[in-house]
Order: structure tokens, then C-alpha cells, then sequence
């Protein structure tokens, strides 16, 4: 038992790290002028919604933790308002981060690239780091206080929550600022994007924050603590208090991984840093597999514990090369794509649909193959590990994730500040890397989410007492389907909310442009603040619906036909759930990469009706890979820590079995 | 087991209506001059596809024959090839009465309605009473002949084999030459559709009678043998001899139901054809339900077992009335994607897309209480027979949905001889009524599949002895995660053939108008002929995948993974079959809709901005609606008779379990 102090001493260190690295930036030299100007409006924007969304969720708590409270216990209900604070206040730290390093990194850039490639790195750690550490910090906290796996599982549900509105709120915000820039702004009136004219810019800015930034952050967090807590339930019921401990214990490790791998990670000027990024995530693993052996080996576990842990890894680095060649540039699906723009928008649009089906494939056969040897190595145990073992690196993955969007948003600062050719030229090197090391952290997403919710499924059983769990009974057969169909009805949900909103929005961008005088000039300064608030209240209010739902209906459907049905529910929530999150995510990334090799020259080139067909392909992607796709990886995770949480009631109140 | 003489019995009837009608038909006036001219043209094209389709076909049913008769025995290797004969030639029966019919519906047309939509509705009927007279001929034959249960079975994979390539390949063919004709003639050439000018409109008036009327025909049918067979499988195994027959006996009674409805559909010049259509299925559903009852008293079987038939009816219904709102013009959710053209064509397929997906929730729900209740009525069996029940009445469904294409031909080849706009109306009128009864009769072919794949799924279990399938095990787990995957990986592979062919016949048909002089000023005929021709080798070719891995993955996944992960696998191919085939069938429609709302004058009408975007919406939905979409029934047909024929070897030679 004392060796789990490591945990909390991790923490620390993560958070130590984050706080140096944020004081770190923050020195840096922030620019001048327009720059500050622009970077202080998106600032201000995100702050505000930020501050609207955890008022909201506050309020959204609360409720939940009323009625945890009222049919679980009151350390429950304190232990979910813990969880979704503590992933807040990490997600708030993360987020004040990238939206005060943008512009030092635009400013850095004009010195070249290797300083606004550290800048951009770090400031993506103090995500990683504040998000692995307040987590780990936590769940430690919590078992040293309560010593109960149970009140664990209601901190877990409590950061699910946050992820929800984070992910998928964030998520129908930035798709619906987008698509209204984009419409009014480059369609209607012709100006450049990221325009500041355009009084969608700042949201359109905004949401590059609260989507991805803090959104990915959230929803890998969500997956690493659910993948934490399900295999110390599945760990105490098969192997004792050591069962239990062991995976807090590899999360440990693989913070220490994700230090060690930082300093690592540097570019010279001529090298490439997509290479450096991917280079530090490889390292960071290796790092990782060699701590677990030896820890393994010290604490006595079978060998299978360290094979689970390494066939988790290989799992995610599969589904990120599936990734990388169905939406690289340079690969033949996305040339296809492209070339099937020359017929027009609906076959650019069946093409990339088609292979994000087909994209889906080698992916699951690495999960299926991850599953039966992690099983055959440590039983149900083995499954929970291997998530474990593939998300204990995420704070290295959080952190290449958010160098995306932030040096997206240098990118764009450095053109609306009008910095010049050079600078934005690295802008562009820069964003490519992000884009490059995407399909590495997507895999590594949407992999850990389906190994977790296996784990959550296995905790589940473990919980409610199920053995075996019979697929020839229709219960649970109804369980799989109604299972099944959550995934894309929720999607269904999400994408029409931003369908819905952008419909609105548009109108207000219009509005702004007919009453206020003088925006087309560029001599009145149109109304941001107006759009970034209505495209947060709509965003939240898209949300109410995916998230009622996923909480609600698991127990419904336990209560209603029994918690063998809950279970198959959970099986079928992960089948479909890994094929549309895998298919969203790949549709959308090979149109939007497609558009982008017409762009380079192509079929014709920008402005051709081929590169028209692609731009319609892109934009119903955009929805598809930022908004649906990788908010299906926290809607399963809730759904599976709903069906644990409320176990209890299901076992004792079920009207079937 | 005398009572059992029914069933050839009602195949005779069926087969002497059928040829009554055919008879019948054949003797009104074809018209005259330009008509037949192009009905000649569209039948030898219909001709020449089904002779290409055939000869393939049999290639591939003698690999497969040999394949079976080496590991089966010869007595299945001949079933199966009798299977897919009996099914060709009724397709062949079918197709013929329908490439004469349109002319002669268009010429009826002329002197009003009543008499052109009895035309229209006995020629669909043939094509009904044939495959239903052939499929309970066949399986009563085999049944005296060999008495054995896996000889039928195999016949039952015969009709399957017909299916997959009369679906399918009709499914690519049809889309392709629609893909084609639209985008060189209406739109680079600006004539009108059904152009004679276009090379590839006699492929586009094939292609409608070769994938709907064949198609549609045969995916129907090829559910219907298999829940037979598979709830004789399993009704010997749980209720002896009379629970195999009785099935069969379901199935003539069906027949008996269908040919009494037949006379009830008629119309007056005044009323809606649609009504009458609908009203038809409702009667024939009602008698059949009553000689159900007499029948179950009269055998003295248990009741549940017509509770099981009526709760199949009524997932059939419920399925139909769900797509029916979700696709109707006069509903929210067409209404919707229309308004969402506004925007662009982008958030107009992102609406109809979630509104496909949103769909199947409701039909989920069917299914899963269906299931629930026949299993309670009566076990597995119960299952079983809430499939045939569904079933049983489908000489009725599959008369209707002919109905729909001949009628839409017939329209077509008024237009191209110019009939003038009264027998146009009339052939509007025609055709919307075939549209609204289509969504009765996907219903039954949606939720026939489904609980047929659940029976075949059954009756696997039968075979091979699993007792209880535990989703707790990881082989099982990963068995139904690539049964999960299969639909919609071959969805793609589908669309992706429609893509690629399209690309090639587009190139084609540019060539002949470039190449033969004359043809845009209507002086030379262009080469219909050998667009037809490369329209249907293409489209055999983009068969071969889709049908050998439908074939090969289910035996390779249970003689790797066991017999439990196959069991496993049937359960995961139905869960997203069902999900994909609503979906497709649904956005489909809605975005088919979608555009007939503008062009009847909302938001721009025809010739908008509005209207191209809705076109493009359009476009992507017909390979999901009239390729893919349904070609997902036959297909996880095939995939659950595949495991069932090939079951002893795998419970023989399994690796694992």
C-alpha cells in the first residue's frame, strides 16, 4: 500500500510541470498591437464561454448530484461534484494556457521556427500535464479518504459530465461558428476568412478553443479515469487490494513517462515538426513499456499484465495508421476523393463516406485482436488493463493534441494581424505537424474509449454479479440493439443541433452586416461578443438532449428489462460507437484533406467547380470529425459509468430477471 | 403430414395466377409506332443484362457447388443449384411480364386511370405469385424428395446466391446508368431526362427494371425461404415434426391470403391508387391473420404461436409507418431538409443524413418488442415464426412494389413518345402512388431480414448445439464487433462500385456524342446497346468482393475464432444491418422528397439555389436508397445462411472452443 503513494506524487509532479511550463510561456514575448487586440478578443470570447458553460453545468451538477444523493449516499453525490470540478478546473487552467500562447506563438514565429514550435509544445503540456494531474491527484485523494471504489466510480461520472459539455458542447459551438463565418463571410459578402470584418471571426476563433483545446483534453480524460476505476473494480473482485492498486500504480508511470518524454520533443529549423511531435509520443510509449516491465516485475504480477498493457499500445498505434493512411494527403483515398470531385459534390461526398466505412475496418480487427490477448493473458482484468496501459501515455497525447489548435490559432493571428508571408509560412508548417500527429492522438482517443467501456462493461458485470451474459436471450439481444442505436442516434442529435444553430447565427452575422454601418469598410468594429454568446447559449442548449439521454436511458433499460439487457446495452453502445466515431472521424478528415489537394493544384485548383464539390465535401465533414465523431467517445463513456453508477438500483429494482 | 399437401398446392395456385395474369396482360394493346419502339428497346436491354447476370451467376454457383458438394455432399450441392434456378427463373418470369407491361400500362393510360393501374398492379402481381409460387414448390419438392432439413437449406443459400446478384448487381447497375444519364444529359448537354438523344437513357430505363422490379423481388424472396427453413430447423428441434412443417404451412396459407387480396385492389378513376394499394396489403394481412388463427385452433398448435405471427405483422407495420413519416413530403422532417437547402447542399445532406439515422430508432424498438414478445409466446420458435409471419403475405408486398417501377417506366415512355401532358398526369398519379407504398413494403423488407437473420441465428445455434452465447468472452465479443462491421463495409464497397463505374459509362456516353455525328441533332441513334453492356459487366465485376467475403467471412471467422464467435458475428451483423438499411432507405428518400418539395415551388422552386443543393442531396441518396440501403438485407441473409450451411464443419474443425 505504500508504494501507491507514487500516485499522488505524480500528480504533483504533472501539476509542477504544468505550472512551470504556463509561467514558462507566459514570459514569452506576447507581440504588439492588432496582435494583442486580436488575441485579447478571443481571450475574452473563450473565457466567456467557458464561464457560461460551467455555469450551466454547475447547475446541470447539482441536479445529478440531488439524485446520487437522494438514492446512493451523499459521499456519491460530493464525490461526482469533485469529479467534474477538479476536471474544470483543469480544463480551465488548459484553456487560459491556449489562449494566451497563440499569439506568443505568432509572435516567436517571426524569429523562425524552432522557438514557436516550443512555445506551441508547451503550452499543449500544461493541457496534458494539468489534466493527468488533477485526475490522478483525485482519484488519490479519494482512496486514501474514503478507501471506497464505488465513490471513485462517482468522480469518474463527475469528469465524464464536464467531458460531455466540453466535447460536445464545444463541439456544436465551433462547427456552428464555422459554417456561419464561412457562409456569410466568404460565400455572401467575398471577404477572406478570418476576416475581421466577418462578425463571426472572433466565435469562429473561439471555437478552435473550446472545441478542440479543451474538448480533446476532456474527452481523453474522461476515458483515462473511467479506464482507471473500472479496472480497480474488475481488479478487486478477481485479484485483491493488489488488483485494485496496480493500475493507479501504471498511471503513475506513465506520467513519469510523459515527463521524461517532453524535453525530447524540440525541432531544429529545417526539420520537420510533425516528425518531432510523433518522435516524442513514441519515445514517451517506449519510456512507458520499459517502467511497466520493471514495475511488473518488481511488484510480482504475472507477465500478463505488462503483454495487456503492451497489446493496449499496439492497438492504439494501429488505429492511428489506419488513421494516417485513410486521410493522408499523399495516400490513394484521399487522391480518389478528390478525383471524384471532377463528377461533382455527391460523389466527393459518397466516396469519402465510403471509405470512412471502409476505414473502420482494420481498426476494430486491432481492438478485437488487443481484446482476445489481453484477455488470454489476464482475463477480463487483462481487457481493463490494456485500456489502461494505452491511456496512461495520454498526457503526452493531450498535449500534441492541443499544439493543433493553438498554433491553428497563431496561424490565424499571424494573417489578421498581417504579419507577412514568412511568418505565416511557418504558421503553415506548424499546423500541418498538428494535423500530422492527429491521426495519432484520434487513434489513441478512440481506441482507449472502446477498450475502457469493455472495462466498464466488465466492471458492470462485476458490480451487478452477472457471469455470463447470453446474447440468445432476447432481453439482452433488445439490450444490444437499443445499445447500438444510441451511438448514432446521438450523432443524429449533435449534428442537427449545429445544423439548427448555424441557421440562426447566420441570420445574426447578416443582421450585424446590414444595420451596423460601416463593418464593410472596416471602420466600425462589428459585434462579437453578440455571436459568441448566442452561439454558447444555443451550443449548451443543443446539449441538453445527447446528455439526458446518455445518462438516463442505460438505467431505464436496466430497470425496464433487466441488467443482463443493461449489459448487452453497453456492448452494442461500444460496436457502433467505434465504427461511427472511426467513420466520422476518417470521412472527415479525407474530405477535408481532398480539399485541400485540389487546393495545392489539382483537378483544376482552387476556384474550379471540382474544388467546389470538395469545399461542400469539407464542410458536411467539418460536423462529422469535430462535433459527432469525437463526442461519441465520451457519450459511451457515460453511458457505461451511468450503467455502473446506478448498478446498485438496477440490481435491486429490475422488473425483468 | 397429409395437411402438408397445402403447400404445393398454394405454389401451384400462385404459379396459375401468375400465368393468368400474364396472359392477361399480355393481351391489351401495346400501342404503337415510337412506344414500342422504346419499350422494345428497354426490354432487349433488360434482356441482355438478366442473360450477362445469369451466365455469370451460374459460374458462380458452380464454383460454389463444387465447393459444397466436396465438404457437404452432392444432395446440397444440388439443392443449392436448384435453389438459385427456381429463384432465376421466376425472375426471369417477373422481368418479362415487366418490360412488356410499361408499354401497355402508357398506352391504358390514354384512356384514363382504373384500367392503366390494373395493368400496372397484375404485372407487378406476376412477378409477386411467381417467386412465391417457385419458392414453396421448391421447398415442398425438396422436403418430399430428401425429407432432410439441411438439403432445404441449401436451397435456401441457392436463392440467396440469385439474390445477392440480382440485388446488388442490379442495385450498381441501375445507379450508375441513373448517375450517368443525368450528369452528361440534363447537365452538361441541358436536354431533358429520358432524352432519346442521351446514350445512356435506355440503360437508366433498364437499370430500374433490373434493380427494382428483378431486384426488390428477389431480396424479398430470398427472406422468405430463409425464415422458412430456418424456423423449420428450429421448430423440429424444439416441437418435432409438426413444429417443421407448420412453418410451411404458415407460408401457403400466405399465399392463399395474398391471391384473395388480389381482387380487392382496383380503383376508380377519381380515388387514390395509393389507398387502393395500401388497402390491399391491410386486407390481405387481415385474412391472413384470420386463417392463422383457424389454422393454429384447427392443428391444436398453442396460441402463442399466433401471437408470434401478429407481432411480426406488427413490426412490419410499425417499421412502415415510421419511414413513411420520416420520408413523406407533407411531414417535419422533409420539410426540414428542404429549409436546410437554404444554406447550401452541405447542411442539407448533414440534416437528411441525422433524419436516417434518427429513423431507426422507432423500427429498433419494433423489432426489439417483437422479439420480446414471440419469445415469450413461444421460445426461439416464436422468433422464428414472427418472421414467417411477416413474410408469409409477401406475394402481396413484392405485386405492390413492382407495381412502383412498372408504372414509373411507363411514365418514362410516355414521355419519350410523347403522349402528351394528360397521360403524363396519369402516370404522376401512377408513380406517386407506387412511392407511398413503398414505404409499407421496405417496412416488411427491413423487418422481414431482421427477424429472419434472428431466426437464421436460431437455427445456427440449432446446428451447431450452443445453448447459451456469453458476450462475456472475448471470442464472442470480437465475433460480434466484425459481424458489426460487415454491413457497413460492404455498403461501401457498393457505393464505391457505383463511384468508380459511373466514372467509367460518363466517359463512354461523352464519347459517343463527341464521336458519332448526328446524334444531338436526333438524325443517328446512339449506341444504347453498349452502354447497357459495360453498365452490366461493371456491375458484375463490383459484385465479386462483396459476394465472396458475404460467403467466406462468416465459415473463416468460426473456424478461427468458434463457433460462439460466429453466433456472435450473426447477432453484430444484424444489429448494424438494420441500423444501415433504415438509414440509407430513409435519408434517401427524405432528400428524394426533399427536392420534390422545392421543385413544387418552396423555397425558390426548381432552378434555385435552394433546388441544386437539394439536387445534390439527391444524388448521394440514390446509391444509398436503391444500392446499398437494400442490398443489406440479402446480404446479412446471405452472411446467416453462409454460417448455417456451413456450420457442420465449423463445429468439426473450429481452432478455438
Amino acid at each position: 500500500m505504500d508504494l501507491l503513494i507514487i500516485a499522488p506524487i505524480s500528480g504533483l509532479v504533472a501539476l509542477g510541470v504544468a505550472g512551470y511550463l504556463y509561467w514558462h510561456v507566459r514570459r514569452q514575448d506576447p507581440g504588439s498591437g492588432r496582435m494583442i487586440e486580436i488575441s485579447d478578443a478571443i481571450r475574452e470570447g473563450a473565457m466567456a464561454y467557458l464561464k457560461r458553460e460551467y455555469l450551466t453545468l454547475a447547475v446541470f451538477v447539482l441536479v445529478v448530484a440531488v439524485v446520487l444523493a437522494a438514492f446512493l449516499g451523499v459521499d456519491r453525490a460530493l464525490a461526482y461534484a469533485f469529479g467534474s470540478a477538479c476536471s474544470a478546473l483543469a480544463g480551465f487552467f488548459g484553456m487560459d494556457m491556449a489562449v494566451r500562447a497563440n499569439v506568443r506563438v505568432a509572435q516567436a514565429a517571426r524569429k523562425g521556427m524552432t522557438k514557436a514550435f516550443s512555445i506551441g509544445f508547451y503550452s499543449g503540456c500544461v493541457m496534458g500535464m494539468s489534466v493527468v494531474g488533477m485526475a490522478l491527484l483525485g482519484i488519490s485523494a479519494l482512496y486514501y479518504v474514503s478507501g471506497d471504489l464505488d465513490v471513485i466510480l462517482a468522480f469518474s461520472f463527475g469528469a465524464s459530465s464536464l467531458a460531455l459539455f466540453a466535447k460536445a458542447g464545444g463541439g456544436i459551438f465551433t462547427k456552428t461558428a464555422d459554417i456561419s463565418a464561412d457562409l456569410v463571410g466568404k460565400v455572401e459578402k467575398g471577404i477572406p476568412e478570418d476576416d475581421p470584418r466577418n462578425p463571426a471571426v472572433i466565435a469562429d476563433n473561439v471555437g478552435d478553443n473550446v472545441g478542440d483545446v479543451a474538448g480533446m483534453g476532456a474527452d481523453l480524460i474522461d476515458s483515462y479515469i473511467a479506464a482507471i476505476i473500472a479496472s480497480m473494480i474488475i481488479g478487486l473482485g478477481k485479484h485483491g487490494l493488489a488488483g485494485a492498486t496496480l493500475p493507479v500504480m501504471l498511471a503513475a508511470v506513465g506520467i513519469f513517462a510523459s515527463v521524461l518524454g517532453i524535453p525530447f520533443v524540440r525541432v531544429g529549423e529545417g526539420a520537420d515538426p510533425g516528425t518531432a511531435l510523433n518522435r516524442g509520443t513514441f519515445l514517451t510509449m517506449f519510456i512507458f513499456a520499459a517502467l511497466v516491465l520493471v514495475l511488473v516485475r518488481f511488484l510480482k504480477f504475472d507477465m500478463g499484465i505488462f503483454y495487456a498493457t503492451v497489446a493496449g499500445l499496439g492497438a492504439g498505434i494501429m488505429i492511428g495508421l489506419t488513421s494516417d493512411y485513410f486521410t493522408s494527403i499523399e495516400r490513394g483515398p484521399v487522391k480518389r476523393i478528390a478525383q471524384e470531385s471532377l463528377m461533382g459534390a455527391s460523389t466527393n461526398i459518397l466516396t469519402g463516406f465510403s471509405y470512412g466505412l471502409v476505414s473502420a475496418a482494420p481498426p476494430i480487427i486491432g481492438i478485437c485482436a488487443a481484446t482476445i490477448l489481453s484477455y488470454h493473458f489476464a482475463g477480463m482484468y487483462g481487457v481493463a488493463i490494456s485500456a489502461v496501459g494505452m491511456l496512461a501515455i495520454v498526457g503526452m497525447i493531450v498535449s500534441n493534441d492541443a499544439f493543433g489548435p493553438i498554433t491553428d490559432n497563431a496561424k490565424g493571428i499571424s494573417e489578421q494581424a498581417g504579419l507577412g508571408e514568412e511568418v505565416i509560412a511557418v504558421g503553415d508548417r506548424l499546423d500541418a505537424a498538428g494535423n500530422t500527429v492527429k491521426a495519432i492522438t484520434k487513434g489513441f482517443a478512440i481506441g482507449g474509449a472502446a477498450l475502457t467501456v469493455l472495462a466498464l462493461f466488465g466492471s458492470y458485470a462485476e458490480i451487478v454479479g452477472i457471469e455470463a451474459l447470453d446474447l440468445m436471450h432476447p432481453n439482452v439481444v433488445s439490450g444490444v440493439f437499443i445499445g447500438a442505436m444510441m451511438p448514432p442516434f446521438l450523432s443524429a442529435l449533435l449534428i442537427l443541433a449545429v445544423g439548427k444553430n448555424a441557421y440562426k447565427m447566420i441570420d445574426e452575422v447578416r443582421r450585424q452586416f446590414r444595420e451596423i454601418p460601416g463593418i464593410m469598410e472596416g471602420k466600425t468594429r462589428p459585434d462579437y461578443t453578440r455571436v459568441v454568446d448566442m452561439g454558447t447559449k444555443d451550443a449548451l442548449r443543443g446539449l441538453v438532449a445527447p446528455s439526458v439521454l446518455s445518462m438516463v436511458v442505460p438505467p431505464v433499460v436496466g430497470l425496464v428489462l433487466g441488467k443482463e439487457a443493461l449489459g448487452g446495452f453497453l456492448g452494442g453502445s461500444i460496436f457502433t460507437g467505434m465504427i461511427f466515431a472511426i467513420f466520422m472521424a476518417n470521412s472527415g478528415g479525407a474530405w477535408d484533406n481532398a480539399k485541400k489537394y485540389i487546393e495545392a493544384g489539382a483537378f483544376g485548383g482552387k476556384g474550379s467547380e471540382p474544388h467546389k464539390a470538395a469545399v461542400i465535401g469539407d464542410t458536411v465533414g467539418d460536423p462529422f470529425k469535430d462535433t459527432a465523431g469525437p463526442s461519441l467517445n465520451t457519450l459511451i463513456c457515460v453511458m457505461g459509468l451511468s450503467a455502473s453508477v446506478f448498478a446498485p438500483l438496477i440490481a435491486a429494482y429490475a422488473l425483468f430477471g
